[in-house]
């Protein structure tokens, strides 16, 4: 499981190792991401001391990118290694009509980051897993993705010149089929569920013929991951080195989640935020048609069963998630709690969020505000505390899921006459 | 043809008045876009003093968008009066593979405005605008739209809780029309070509109804005009405070192109950037479906002859173009030229632009490159001074001009059986 690719310099870097998150086992840096003792997923572990003479006046000298927090992430702090389309410091919208609508009186914000340039939040896990790759030997980058991830490895790898080959279920929506293949590296349509081409992709690595490819949430995985964490970083620079009361993130596989919640207490550990006195709670949004893990959290157990993953939601379609249960450790840790929204819902809660805020969120967006509304109705979300929900990618990419309920509102001859008989002129 | 709406303090901003470009009549501020002596378009004059008196470092100060140029903008010095999604400060990419491939042999780079909130340059100008329109009391925002400025002028309106009202040709990009009905407002599907959008659009703001509607490119249009400069600005900050030699910009009103220009020219006027040895000179891009500015070019004349446009270049078609015979103006003085592409030339650069530099580019960013290549191959770029081609859109919102040359490279079931007989393992 571990490449033989040598292992590269590290040294300017405050990571340390890599830890397993089942047995806590160490292993040295490289193309490694499940334990050999337990088989558990691998993560990033850092030097503390590292971490912790990064200072906010070196992060906001910083470029206005994920690369501002390079002190905090394994890889990049050199720019001339980076792999990048340079995302991050996506904005961070204050939402007052749609804190009103939802019933919240604390401010509520959205962090948007469909503003990224492959317009998902993939771009940031990208750039991270690339340049690490970059650095440990490999030669083509690859994935295996529900739609976004498949976008941001094709331009990323367009980007540097570097041959690339994409394996996404066959069924995805055009916007993702398209712009991942208009980049021109290979794309690889699987005949199955995005599960099962994960599974297609774990076994590639093992082959001679992929040695030096780089799958970003396979073999480099724990790389992949740490990106992540900027996207806590980022809230919590933006609302002055403060860490909101309440989250409301979107779960596929669920290491999203339990990246934004490492990044707060990475920043609390360090000394660059305070701690909040009342913590923060994690919350999870899942779609009806994949929901194991706030189904295991409601039927308090911690056995993720698998699904067969529906509904329109289908960056999100990830039926047996790799990080579930760390995501179930996060919400139950900090107070928070879980919740799904059906294909209708969805669709609503994209149409409410664009009129009340001007961002228009893919499917992935829909179900996350859909269930920030359903928190709340439920008890579940403070009213009154600071909730910050994140938009993680783009409505166009998904345009089918409320093409049907929105167009124009008038169609007219080009004619005053038209106008006013139309009703345009009342 | 002023607004009945009291003229609003422009104190604070540099704009002095506003200025026929026909006959040189001078006008105070207000919602007037067409001079009463010579019906000649008008243009935001300004105190020459106080442009001077803006500095780099002020600039450099100032946020990473298109307000850190407030300084030379008519409007937006305050924050609080900013109606915007804050667009700008898009990548300049350097992109040494593309300017290998068109046969470059100095820098070449992609100014990508598809990096904006809705995805467009339209931001910058529909920002600047309805920042306007509000300080002059409009209550409700419009445009006539060949798809952009519609995506534009909803999601601002959104984002500000104001009423929007949009008027679109009956046959743009479904990608162009959900983007923008999805934010709420109203939607006005007009049967016939942009220039009888516009016309209409022009006639509506005389009637009593639409008195308190500004509608960003007729009655605003001086004010909605002068955000396009804020590219200019920002490619020469980039450059580290230098205008690039070569500028290859698309065209549809032909007021984008002016506007870059006129950056340049105040930024030298103001002693922000040095007078460059040797000018600049300013190329523009048009489809062969609506080629009305370029063919008066090449056949020598003022005289620009509407077209009825055609082709999948939809957001340029214009076929009577406001500022065409402006935009000659520039090119001619500057020692540019002007060609246009057809719609396999299209296709083929936006797919060259995306294979090269990881951006993905609307049909109006694969006329630029196409005319780039053009360009070049005619001699009339030189190949040895440096470049900047802007991409003004998003191929997300185009899908359909490249959705059937691009698509997955294999097809395979989820074992690795299948990939071995696929030949994804040779
Ligand atoms: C738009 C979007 N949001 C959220 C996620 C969830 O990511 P994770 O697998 O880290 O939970 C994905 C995953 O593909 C996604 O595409
Ligand atoms: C993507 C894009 N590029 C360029 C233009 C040209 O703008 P102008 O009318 O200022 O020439 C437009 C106009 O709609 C556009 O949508
Ligand atoms: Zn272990
Ligand atoms: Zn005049």
């Amino acid at each position: 499981m571990t490449s033989t690719l040598g292992t590269p310099v590290f040294s300017d870097s405050p990571a340390r190792d890599l830890v397993c998150r089942g047995c806590g086992t160490h292993f040295p840096l490289a193309a490694q991401h499940a334990c050999f003792e337990c088989f558990g997923p691998l993560e990033v572990g850092y030097d503390a001391a590292a971490l912790a003479s990064v200072t906010r006046e070196q992060i906001e000298r910083g470029p206005k990118n994920i690369w501002r927090y390079a002190g905090l992430l394994p890889t990049g702090a050199d720019p001339a290694s980076r792999v990048t389309l340079n995302p991050g410091f996506t904005p961070l919208v204050r939402a007052d009509a749609l804190a009103a609508t939802v019933g919240l009186r604390a401010p509520l914000y959205v962090k948007d980051d469909s503003a990224n340039p492959t317009h998902s939040f993939k771009d940031r896990v990208v750039s991270v897993a690339l340049t690490a790759a970059r650095a440990l030997g490999f030669e083509r980058y690859a994935c295996a993705s529900t739609g976004n991830l498949a976008n941001s490895v094709a331009a990323h790898a367009a980007r540097v010149g570097a041959p690339s080959v994409v394996f996404i279920p066959f069924d995805l929506e055009q916007g993702k089929v398209v712009t991942t293949a208009v980049y021109g590296g290979d794309l690889v349509a699987v005949e199955g569920s995005y599960d099962d081409v994960n599974r297609l992709c774990s076994e590639l690595t093992e082959t001679d013929e992929f040695e030096k490819t780089a799958f970003v949430n396979v073999n480099v995985r724990p790389f992949y991951a740490e990106g992540s964490k900027t996207l806590g970083f980022e809230v919590a620079e933006q609302l002055g080195w403060r860490i909101p009361a309440q989250v409301v993130i979107p779960m596929a596989s669920g290491e999203l989640l339990t990246k934004i919640d490492k990044a707060f207490t990475e920043l609390v550990e360090t000394g660059l935020v305070e701690a909040p006195a009342d913590g923060w709670k994690v919350f999870g949004a899942q779609s009806a048609g994949c929901n194991p893990i706030a189904v295991a959290l409601h039927g308090d157990t911690d056995v993720i069963t698998p699904v067969k993953p529906t509904g329109i939601a289908k960056s999100l379609n990830i039926g047996d998630p790799a990080a579930g249960i760390y995501a179930l450790e996060a919400v139950r840790r900090t107070g928070g709690w879980m919740d799904y929204a059906d294909d209708d819902e969805i669709r609503d809660a994209i149409r409410l969020l664009a009129r009340t805020t001007g961002i228009f969120a893919e499917t992935a967006g829909g179900v996350t505000v859909a269930v920030l509304q359903k928190l709340v109705d439920a008890g579940r979300l403070d009213p009154d505390a600071e909730t910050v929900v994140f938009n993680t990618g783009e409505g166009l990419k998904t345009l089918d899921a409320v093409a049907e309920q929105v167009g124009p509102t008038y169609r007219v001859r080009p004619s005053l006459r038209a106008v006013r008989e139309a009703g345009l002129l009342d």
